[in-house]
């Protein structure tokens, strides 16, 4: 069966794998500074962001990404006043965070205006909390912006790309330790760390750098299923000197998040952390 | 960009999404009774066995699908004497099951024996496990043959294919039955129940029916990641009158299973259990 091209969006995993949507529409495409950007209408994945041809964000499954990005770290931090979003324009993330209402200011770093313009436009549920008063979007290159922090944020969230093109500096060692420096006492960083299963080396290099850089049992993986991410097992890296996110980690859900979600709750959460074995086993020797 | 058919192997799932992987050969392609059966060599994948155009094993994947099939339960029973397969003519599960000294005897009861034939030739790591004395292959209809058993077995494993062509009859109420039956006192079955992202209606009904069959509290779904099923976010169900997955649960691993497992160990059983949200809402009200 062959699937044809003016019906199916493809990414192509490597040359290796590759994952496909049927699309009814495309809604936009524009080639900006940085990168392609496209979005297409389909109708079991929703609508779909895709940059430089890799499926960022669709309406089906990003639930998963944002809430799984987010409230790890934000329910161990209990009441988080200051984030800062690295990368992450559909504006997921941000809609995540201002859900909680002790949130002072979040301010997003999202180097390309194109993809915030368009997610605005096209993809309004998701990129919704952009709207909210507490939120400042500024179009910089995130590497360079975490520099203006010192000892400032409670929590630090790195929603990159893939480690190439723009994202690449955001998977390097001095913009570690530049969020290192930005946090607050007893704030947190999180860094999307990408497949431990389809991109291995990748994870690995991330965790043993962030390891370094935080310290060597600061830097904690946990997964989550990404189905439309190529390996679609997907890891976070949680960092904190001072928070251990299972010893600290909720009991229960903030009774404002209650029937607000659609991943995460508590039990999610520990699940999250029990790495299994063959995760575990790439980055043992590192701690 | 576009992929070349004679190069790249294509599941298209209900018409709207696809997963693709490059192939260097195609090592096998034969037209059964049942179905269409093929096996590629793939570099990324490892060697793939696709029945009907649908993934079936991949050599990078499927030790998540076979471990979580079949270690929980095992796990749980801490000495299964006698073990029943339904589907799962790839000998993956049984390889599993073998690894437990205490098992007397393991039947894998799948209906296609050149399933089991072009897997023992081409997947012999896989299949490995079917050449151990303990096991005996027999080639019926599985919701046939489960009727032979009253009160006798440890544990059956259903490895089904999804519920279309032969693999219809196992998602239905008269098959749950005959398996309730088979099973001894403190015995468990353990059901491959689908996509709860992708294949919703079929998790829930799947669900809901096993929950008739065996008690409202008594079939448990859990989760792991398959990344080449579709959807990836994939379950079971654990089935049992008497024992509880969670409260009966492995303080830690066997000794005999330390370093043999790629996957599972006591904290990732605990993990599998903590449903997502959103999965846990689609059977709400059903117990």
């Amino acid at each position: 069966m062959s699937l044809i091209e003016s019906e199916w969006f493809t990414e192509i995993f490597e040359r290796n794998t590759a994952f496909s949507v049927r699309y009814s529409k495309k809604l936009y495409g524009q080639n900006s500074e940085f990168q392609k950007i496209e979005i297409f209408d389909t109708e079991v994945m929703g609508r779909v962001l895709i940059l430089d041809g890799c499926f960022m964000v669709t309406e089906k499954d990003t639930f998963i990404y944002h809430e799984m990005l987010v409230h790890p770290a934000m329910n161990v931090l209990k009441d988080p006043r200051k984030v800062v979003v690295i990368g992450g324009g559909d504006g997921g993330a941000v809609t995540e965070i201002v859900k909680y209402p002790g949130v002072e200011s979040v301010t997003l770093c999202e180097i390309d205006p194109m993809v915030v313009a368009s997610c605005k436009e096209y993809l309004p549920e998701i990129s919704a909390g952009l709207a909210d008063g507490r939120v400042t979007v500024v179009n910089e290159d995130g590497a360079v912006f975490i520099r203006n922090f010192e000892q400032e944020l409670d929590l630090v969230l790195v929603d990159s790309t893939d480690p190439v093109g723009p994202g690449t500096v955001l998977f390097e060692t001095p913009f570690f330790k530049a969020i290192r420096r930005s946090l607050k006492r007893g704030g947190v960083a999180v860094f999307q760390t990408e497949s431990p299963l389809l991109m291995e080396s990748v994870f690995r290099a991330a965790v043993k750098d962030l390891r370094t850089v935080f310290g060597s049992d600061k830097a904690r993986p946990y997964v989550a299923t990404i189905p439309s991410y190529p390996g679609a097992l997907w890891s976070f890296t949680f960092c904190s000197e001072e928070r251990n996110p299972l010893n600290d980690s909720p009991r229960t859900l903030v009774p404002f998040l209650e029937g607000r979600l659609r991943f995460y709750d508590e039990n999610v959460h520990r699940a999250a952390f029990a790495l299994p074995v063959f995760v575990r086993n790439l980055i043992s020797g590192q701690r």
